[in-house]
């Protein structure tokens, strides 16, 4: 099978049975590659196709991706920032610092932050004006966060407890494949 | 602005407007930050979208990302070869030798690869079967390869040699914008 076969979702697919194809698909092609780039940009391309196989509001999905603990702190305050990495979807903000925003919360709480209505949490960085809803997931090693898997949808409530089962099953799978800066 | 709207091309762009708006948009994302994953990802959104804002052959343009110099050597002939970075399309085939295929000889031979049908190409690697044209360009730092931009496209002669002029001109911006590993 060529690689690009690999984002190929049948149409008739549950939201459970399409994230089971990332998964196996993701555990396929980390198999002797252990790079964090490469495996995040397949990824990355994984979840962006299998959101856009299902019926609303999965296919609303507007970005897909990741960010990673970047090597250097925030300038002013020497704390731990997140840097973009390998993502699907437009153009996204470079650096959040811990705390900051959807994603910046939970890679300072380290837990998952489903959230179904973006303008309505505290301090939400709009790097795309037309996303409605976000759900963002810590990826650990050694009680340390690495990364996040962050996706975001077009329509106000696009995740739930779903998604965030299978996201994290994603995340446990990503944290032990990868070697990690 | 936020960071999306770097991605929204006025339909009526000539496809030089569009490479030029993605070179300066590239460069402003580029200013204090050197990061080269962060910067690959956000360029190949960049480049993605420009192309979806053109007509054919432009949009049917089905994959645009990066191979980077892999750290790592083959393992049969210690031979240097590239890996997958970040890029917007269907997954990719994961690590690619020099000399190997239209990556693989833009990466030897330093030179710009356009292929009006990849099938005609000796040793091409289909990592999608919907492929039929390519262009590759290296980008190049103090005489080394140290990744190149990989554009493929689902039709024959999908590019030109504005597409060549444009994507060599980006090469030079990113290979001196970015700390390289």
């Amino acid at each position: 099978m060529v690689h690009a076969d690999a984002s190929n979702f049948a149409p008739e697919l549950t939201k459970e049975e399409a994230y089971e194809q990332v998964h196996d698909q993701a555990e396929g092609l980390f198999y002797e590659q252990r790079n964090w780039v490469c495996n995040l940009a397949n990824t990355s391309s994984l979840l962006w196709h299998a959101y856009k196989s299902l019926p609303s509001p999965s296919n609303q999905v507007n970005w897909a991706g990741f960010y990673t603990l970047s090597p250097i702190p925030t300038k002013k305050t020497n704390q731990p920032q997140l840097i973009l990495g390998p993502f699907q979807g437009k153009v996204a903000c470079q650096m959040i610092a811990f705390g900051r925003g959807v994603c910046g919360t939970a890679a300072s709480t380290k837990t998952t932050q489903l959230v179904g209505d973006v303008n309505a949490f505290p301090g939400h960085i709009a790097c795309d004006g037309a996303s409605r809803s976000e759900i963002v997931v810590p990826i650990v090693v050694d009680d340390k966060v690495v990364a996040i898997i962050d996706i975001d949808c077009a329509v106000t409530d696009g995740f739930d407890n779903v998604d965030k089962l299978w996201l994290e099953k994603l995340a446990d799978l990503v944290a032990k494949s990868c070697d990690w800066p």
